[in-house]
């Protein structure tokens, strides 16, 4: 069943009407005509049956019948990513909104060679792939934050996981085997590496874990992507099968 | 340092002239002139440190110098996995090379919507992610193969980790906690999933173990990297950190 993310309100009968890009994606790509049902979701009130009411050159119309799964989101997991070229970071973005991180926040690192990002490319990416992965939500992309800034306002009890390729850190697994689930942030430096100065500081962080990824130099996309699913395999939504 | 994967034998003082390919990349696009070092590897010899002896226009000119590392390679772990799109196929291939997998192996199941590869543009990734990620080997990426006759073919004694999206499947480390490290592959099926049969087909084989890559649908690569990850996390080369 095609999924769409929509601004509007949810509940038994609201009706809406579809932007012009999602109009045109549901009717002339998916071919959708009146009486076809698709899935809706807002982030706030649930997955919901609905049903296309009207299709016209510019508008879909759409109604809400029946609620299908209440809301809910996953673990309390930010991925902290410094910058990296464009087609990596889109696909960080789509493998984190999979892998079910609650929120991408980009960091600028000394090394960081990458100094933009286009927010906006970015949540369509990250919109696209919960529609497409069954999300009930859609993980917030920040813009993009100097390393020392973001750890100057790091939110008290957020425990953070720090991929430290520099060698000598237990693995990921190991390095989570004693933790709690709660509130928590993977950080995946630059493909250049932390700079041994920041190295240093994130070390000393009270809240801070080191973890190796491994005995192969890893791509920043990667990393991440690996990253998060030892996290979840470990502490999140994956330490338990789905039901059949 | 520049690695390059090269065909050619590998001993002290070996000469050795580059391709035109290899020689335009290292003279024009990296710069490199008559007295720089690289490193070389090939598959056999180990890694070698070599320097620069000539540079003209169509070829560069290397004497290996030095071992730096002797021949190995990782666990004993193929990747079989069914066409995507070609820049998922891309990804996959890639993201193998890093994440060590020894070979990728390609099939066509019933619900494959793609019927073709490009195996020379997929052995330059699998070579190029080689010499990024460190390896000393590069993963042979073999000819697309029918389901059917992949599973005929099966080597005896190496077992299979296959990803049953279908639910009730343990999680992939739960999969795993009994297994023992030896030969072994992950089958990763096309985005439509397998078929019934295929899945009934693939249940029933005693060397494989069926398991879950959590609650959400993923996408064929990025399933293909989580599960590469646990299970070098698992049976492989992450289970010890790496020296510092």
């Amino acid at each position: 069943m095609i999924r769409l993310f929509i601004p509007h309100d949810l509940g038994p009968g609201a009706e809406l009407a579809l932007d012009r890009g999602q109009s045109h994606y549901l009717a002339s790509v998916m071919r959708q005509g009146v009486g076809d049902e698709i899935a809706l979701f807002n982030g706030r009130d649930g997955e919901w049956r609905a049903t296309v009411t009207a299709v016209t050159k510019r508008a879909v119309g759409l109604r809400a019948e029946a609620p299908m799964r209440p809301q809910a989101s996953g673990p309390d997991l930010d991925l902290v990513v410094a910058l990296v070229k464009r087609g990596r970071l889109e696909t960080i973005v789509e493998k984190a909104t999979e892998l079910g991180a609650r929120r991408v926040r980009l960091t600028v690192t000394e090394r960081t060679n990458a100094d933009r990002a286009r927010p906006e490319r970015l949540a369509a990416i990250a919109t696209e792939a919960a529609e497409q992965t069954g999300r009930l939500d859609v993980p917030q992309v920040t813009e993009p934050l100097k390393l020392g800034k973001l750890i100057e306002g790091w939110e008290p009890g957020r425990r953070l996981l720090f991929c430290d390729e520099a060698g000598g850190a237990p693995t990921v697994l190991e390095a989570l085997k004693a933790e709690e689930p709660g509130p928590w942030a993977i950080l995946i430096g630059p493909e250049g590496g932390f700079s041994p100065g920041e190295r240093q500081m994130l070390r000393a962080l009270p809240y801070a874990v080191a973890a190796s990824l491994g005995p192969r130099i890893l791509r920043a996309d990667t990393a991440a992507i690996s990253a998060l699913t030892l996290w979840q395999a470990a502490l999140g939504d994956w330490t338990v099968a789905a039901a059949p």
